[in-house]
């Protein structure tokens, strides 16, 4: 059964990802999944927060933000409100969390590395997206400190790849990355986060409509887990 | 094994639920789960937001705080800092999702229900003491709404209850119910919301230290589900 | 001639003093006027503001605000409007000044206590009673802190108790101690701040109606200094 | 016994009004009280705020706020630090409150006047001085408005004029109206606001230092209120 | 004699003009001056702002903002701040007043259009081409209003077509669109915003070093005027 | 041909210097153009921003604004709405640059001077008329820092001096000095900085209305730098 783009239920959208599109950040990639297309772009700091200086530690975190105009409706900017909303501080604080688990902050030393993921076109998946192509981002930067002698080059920062992915029931049938008009469809919404090794990082599932049973949620994480593989793929393709 | 409070890894802490602690909301319940205590209190306002107007529906929202020395150090306010932190609106956020989950809101009819859940002291697992505390709330404010003939006697605006509970891995061991040492000490660490009825509302896993695979979450899945069970009786309980 | 709730007119409302009510704080109070309840929590901190450090003295202060619906209508809250109001920043200003007055900053020493007090349930007087509870808190949070150590055993901060209750004139009546529904009819409103010797602290007297006359000043002086009086017995049985 | 600047103990600074000082407002004066400047400027509005509309009766209302460099040391401005300070916004209050005791909202029909004190220089006194130029300055706006027919001609919506001046214990005695140096130096401090017949709007004592006793509290009265009547008598002059 | 990147000093940098960038705003154009690269974005709303409402005319305005690593060290997201800086307002401004220039308000009748400019990468001049970028946008939303019948298809509600450069002294020659390294070592620096036709807009001269003298001026204009006649071209290049 | 006040196209209005208006900033002047009247103090402090440390350079900066009735219509307070306006910025940012120029911070050695500009009553050119104004405080507090010791007595921190006019062309004529009423009818409107030698510092034409073209601009230039000639002319007497 086929989907209104033609997709399968257990197909992504074409996934690019143009490494290095910024010439300034330590290190980058423009990702899309269709029709979203996220500007990820990875900066290293020399120094960690407060909390965390003295530990010979390092930190990574991430911000997440839309343009005015990436949604259909054009939105305020939240620099003209005064505020960030809380869901771009949730995807923030979720983007951070996923990338976290991918690096071994002792190998990293003390220095920080800040993800930025601007949203310039949404159509659905934003936050995952966003996550899978901010760990390309990630990556690339701390290949940077380790050729500049920020970061041992005999360390190994980097544990595992990350990656991130959509699932929805949608019109009664689990489906893989959703895009904005199934999203708006779907029943129950969950995004999952796993490692190159397939393990998982972050299962976020909510009941938009009806609340879901346990084989629902079955169905659904091996779903995610096979987009989250084919995911790595790409990313290791585009760091090749 | 016991825990270091003496109790089972499958049990939950002393659960109290004083119902119409508020002279003058609609709906109040003071609920403890331990050491945490919330203050949860409905207000029924004749309104619904802009955006729903006119559609003859009702809506159901939540807000979530910790007074500044709910914790062991003191925490800054959010109002003299200026602004609602991430955290703060990721819970109420999803406190509020939880409980239209159990909301008809065609049946509601259009006014709008808003739950205020003040944490008064924290020991770990705010958030779901809120949730299990503001359906008690939200029980007694649909029922004054009915009393009052603000809604149709004959409706049915709650479909189902709603409760929470955490589970976290925790030296190894699937447990439930985490106090503050023990979240503290959680490589995983998960949130979930159910219904009455055993259905799921909200999973929230995520892996604070080393990531999980599947078996762990079908081990802390099953465990919060018999959590929020016990939850759901002592609802009952109360609402008697 | 007896009010509408069948007090006198210079009688208190029953108060309540739940002292350790928290915890975690290093002093704490739960008080009552009547249905007016206050949450005081007293936190030590072993600094003080910039603009003191080096002198060898403490610094008390205290932060005042209301739950949301701590009142009939439910109030937005500050964090939420992203700014403290005028009256909340009143009102805290007001009760650390109260406070400060039964303290010898030299003989604290180089620490500070910040009290913060939390209107649960608001039914009139919430700043007096704020006052009343808070110094029960600080001086816990003092005895504490002697106990610790961070204070010599031998030092005397605390010079004399602090309490504060309400007057006004209803019905063209001088009362004691108004409730929600008096303070609204009052023409004339004062709140009047005593040490436990009887001293004067703070007099805050406003025409809301009429102005008033010398005479009627005495009358509510008279009537508050016997409250106030009343309140330290209180305190003394609370702290015993 | 005299002063530092050889005024007697009940010798009020020089005061002087330039009423009509701006060209634009419908009312206005640039008062000094010695060093003190407070421009007072009153807007009448065709319109009263929401939760009074539809009423037939007005509002008057006030906002205080002093020059970043009007004091010795210059403060930051709290539009740039985005928010108004409690002290601000407590000095706006007051104003607002003694004004509306002069009165009568009834005759003044359905329009608002806002009189916005800026203070040019500061040398102790703002508040006060503020008060008794925001009166001249209403007077204006008021006989403007009955002048363009917006209030009848026959109306009589002024009902007392309101002047305020402070006193303080400075050395141990009862002194009037304090600038800078003697403010720092006072024991106890009060403002005391009264209208043109001698009655109380507004009394507002604190003990900054030593708690004080009723005898003291009535020679500071005495001392104010002879103030008072000696600003009315100027308040007269100026808009005769 | 030629510049560090080899081109003359009457050169500008290669211009390259994506238009129809985003799928989803009315009007779209990425625009790059060399290594500065602008999302420009319009939106078509069917309101003007209140102050305009009921005249029959139109409104057009600008947004413009950074993406927060566009530079070569990361800079702090106004959003997070919780306010807008002072050039980005600046730089808003600019924009709107030099896109409204070239159009005629009552042609375009009561709609409004917002362009959004964000900087993905800044290399110099990022204002400027934020307005030649952004005038693509607007004429494609114009045509999009007019397709749809928003705007009669009779109507011309573009008068002239705007575009904009920098020039500046650099080592004391005047100098045609500055990238970042020659921006900072510019003694003067002037951003010129003309019409297709060739007149004047806007002139914003600033010495930053050392004051320029009136010939200096001169050449400054004539360069700049050179300028933004080729950018015209390459606007109706984009266009056709 | 003269203008509805009575002057000749290329005259200044009355303008006014009243030097050492405060007793408490370091240098003030309180300025007229007409019925536009700004009050300007400079204020001397110890260090500079953080950015510049260490270098042995000082600092100039500014901050403008306008008292809420300093118009035809009240304005709300900049800090009553939390944020500092967009054109409230951009006149503080040119002030500053403004004044800059005519110093060498070298000279000055580590110090920085902020000189606020408040407009009291405006009436058109209040940006011009805070330049002219800010530079007699500017010099007067480089005066008192000399005379102190602060900066050597034989270093010549000021450079040049400093004054700005607007000019515009109002019913086809360049015009000097617009007041309000010219201002608003003005097809385009000039701001010229220049120095006491003629040199210029900044130049900000735009098109209110129509684009204009270089002869009009030139007319414009001559008018304005023989306004800002005689403007330095009236500096001179003020500070002599």
């Amino acid at each position: 059964m086929a989907r209104k783009d033609g997709r399968q239920l257990d197909q992504l959208r074409e996934v690019t990802i143009e490494r290095g599109w910024s010439a300034q950040a330590e290190g980058s990639a423009l990702i899309s999944f269709g029709g979203t297309r996220v500007l990820c772009t990875a900066s290293v700091m020399p120094t960690v927060p407060r909390w965390m200086a003295g530990k010979g530690k390092g930190w990574v975190t991430a911000e997440y933000a839309m343009l005015p105009r990436s949604t259909n409706e054009r939105m305020d900017r939240e620099s003209v409100k005064g505020r960030v909303g809380g869901r771009t501080h949730e995807i923030s604080r979720l983007i951070g969390r996923s990338l976290r688990a991918g690096v071994d902050m002792k190998a990293l030393g003390e220095l920080s590395i800040t993800v930025d993921c601007d949203v310039l076109q949404a159509d659905g998946g934003t936050r995952t997206a966003a996550i899978t192509g901010a760990y390309v981002a990630l990556a690339d930067a701390v290949a940077w400190a380790q050729a500049q002698g920020r970061v041992p080059k005999s360390a190994k920062p980097l544990v595992d790849s990350v990656a991130a992915v959509s699932v929805g029931i949608v019109d009664g049938e689990p489906t893989l990355d959703l895009n904005y008009l199934e999203d708006v469809r779907a029943g129950t919404d969950m995004n999952v986060v796993a490692t190159g090794r397939g393990l998982l990082v972050e299962v976020q599932g909510t009941a938009e409509g009806a609340p879901f049973d346990r084989s629902e949620l079955d169905a659904l994480l091996d779903l995610a887990l096979a987009g989250t593989a084919r995911l790595t793929e790409l990313q290791r393709e585009a760091l090749a």
